[in-house]
């Protein structure tokens, strides 16, 4: 268990910096075990397994929220997330534009204003920040 | 208009051997118009655009509808066009495992259904239909 | 209680010809108070309402469960019901390609299924099915 | 129709003390018959039914409400109303990780906001509000 | 694409006064492509197709909208919209009721905050905006 | 993690007789480690934790997957599992009425639907597989 949750944490740094314990650091009043899962199932398990990159990974991610249109907040994490491990902006914005045909258009119109949000924050930390 | 049209479908028949035309033929008897935007609007237009690749664009599509799972048929789909365009099936699996964490362990195994389904397709077609 | 019965049986019944009896039939083994609350609430309160013609009210509905993408056969029967009540098939067909704006185009896709199964189901019953 | 509304009153009261009568305020201006039809459908005829308990039915209205994730003050709402009918703290929580399995993670993170919200507002009523 | 363009600008700005440039001002530092295609494609080839009125439109897109729960500020425009081309306000509220029956009760309360919020900017703007 | 797969392993034995072997096996050919992961993360983690019954664990399960409405397999084996750890045909058949409240009344008719098959299944294999 504690590999998991060392391989999760590090990845889990890598893609947001200090996110590891800023996440563990939010759901420790009411729900740690939660935190301790994503890190150790979500980061350690399954993004860190081999076979698909994880520029790739966050890019997939990125999609599927835009599409689902109702995890606004993981959303724009997700968005600084890619950036971190080098997916462009210009990408992301393509996938957020194509998801409209499979999430509709308003699922897309929101996935921008999250989009902005995670850009604002990316140039606030500096251009090192991006991958 | 003819433009769109001519580079959308040149697109979907790249991405799915024939497809364009299939297509067609099937909202033919209802909704021909609908069609005519996929190919238009969906290909033409957005999957026709610079700033990501093709076989992003199928790896970002197969991880929204794995994890809507609301669009068995179209994943089908999009999977197969995926493995056309130089997504691998590793790549797929990994993607659609991933999706557990955002649509949740059913949409994940509904979609790896989808990949039974694609995969038996694009075996019966033979190795050179893989990008 | 019989009032609303009452109301929306007769109710149920102008929009799917015999439908009411059929419904309560289906549902009779295992949940036969959720046929009778889908009688009383759905049509004898909520249909039965002034203020939105019976055409508006299923023309509302077809596009609702279009988009929503995860109830097919209650969106085939609504069609049917729609076309009883005076929405023509081209109006069904208008409202099912607009959903593709915010359902996404395979929610599109999967209606036009479901149109054709329920325009084939109206042929089969003859003109003057509908409204 | 005077029962259903009473004994839906009388529940809602219970479940969410002085609820009733905020639940009909808040629609008054707009659609008051929705939030008749909420206390004499949704409480007077669905929750009133024997065959469940209360506590089990709000501990099923809040996996449904955190997997949707499209409702969060009424998840806010409805985790007060479970304190109220005896549900515990730890059980909600426990239901809320759960159901990071079926909507996926987001959701999860996402109802655990609820939590704390629902929690806080129970510490300002006191103690004695928990059933 | 100019006549698509200048149709869809015409129709957005009929539904929405005004609201075609202030979409395309919105979208325009991270996606003005997207603001684009809703003009050209989700207005200039969609909303403008004849077989279905505008009202009638508006309409299904509120219902649409409303069970979906996933779009409150395209909710809030569209009621608007629906306001601006003729339907009236009673008929919007009949609508939102009605897709408690869709897309649950909860759906159906946002949706009438969501109606507040459009009938007050409706007021602000003066009885002669509503069709 | 052989503790995670072992405890998880004889918890889905439990709840679905047989089931840990059947599960493996149907994902045994695309995505073991999907399997894998369900039994060590889904059952081993989740629903392993004291805090919550084995029993309301399946009841919150049955309602989650009613109301999302895009799993109706998944639906179908839970209620299974739902009967093997104690919970009521008429408890379930409760759960699923009270669904139509959050996740509309179709959501709830496709429900019954899995119902019906569960309850043949737990039939055919006699009472005894009924917590």
């Amino acid at each position: 268990m504690d590999d998991r949750f060392a391989r999760g944490s590090a990845l889990l740094d890598r893609i947001h910096a200090g996110g590891g314990a800023a996440l563990i650091e939010a759901l420790s009043d009411i729900a740690p075990d939660l935190a301790r899962y994503i890190v150790e199932f979500g980061f350690g398990d399954v993004y860190a397994r081999p076979g698909l990159s994880l520029r790739d990974r966050q890019l997939a991610t990125v999609a599927a929220l835009a599409a689902l249109g109702t995890a606004q907040a993981q959303l724009v994490a997700h968005i600084e997330g890619a950036l971190a491990v080098g997916v462009t902006r210009e990408e992301i914005v393509e996938v957020i534009i194509q998801m409209a045909l499979y999430g509709g258009f308003p699922a897309a119109m929101n996935a921008v204003d999250a989009a902005r949000t995670a850009f604002a924050a990316a140039d606030a930390r500096g251009p090192a920040t991006e991958g």
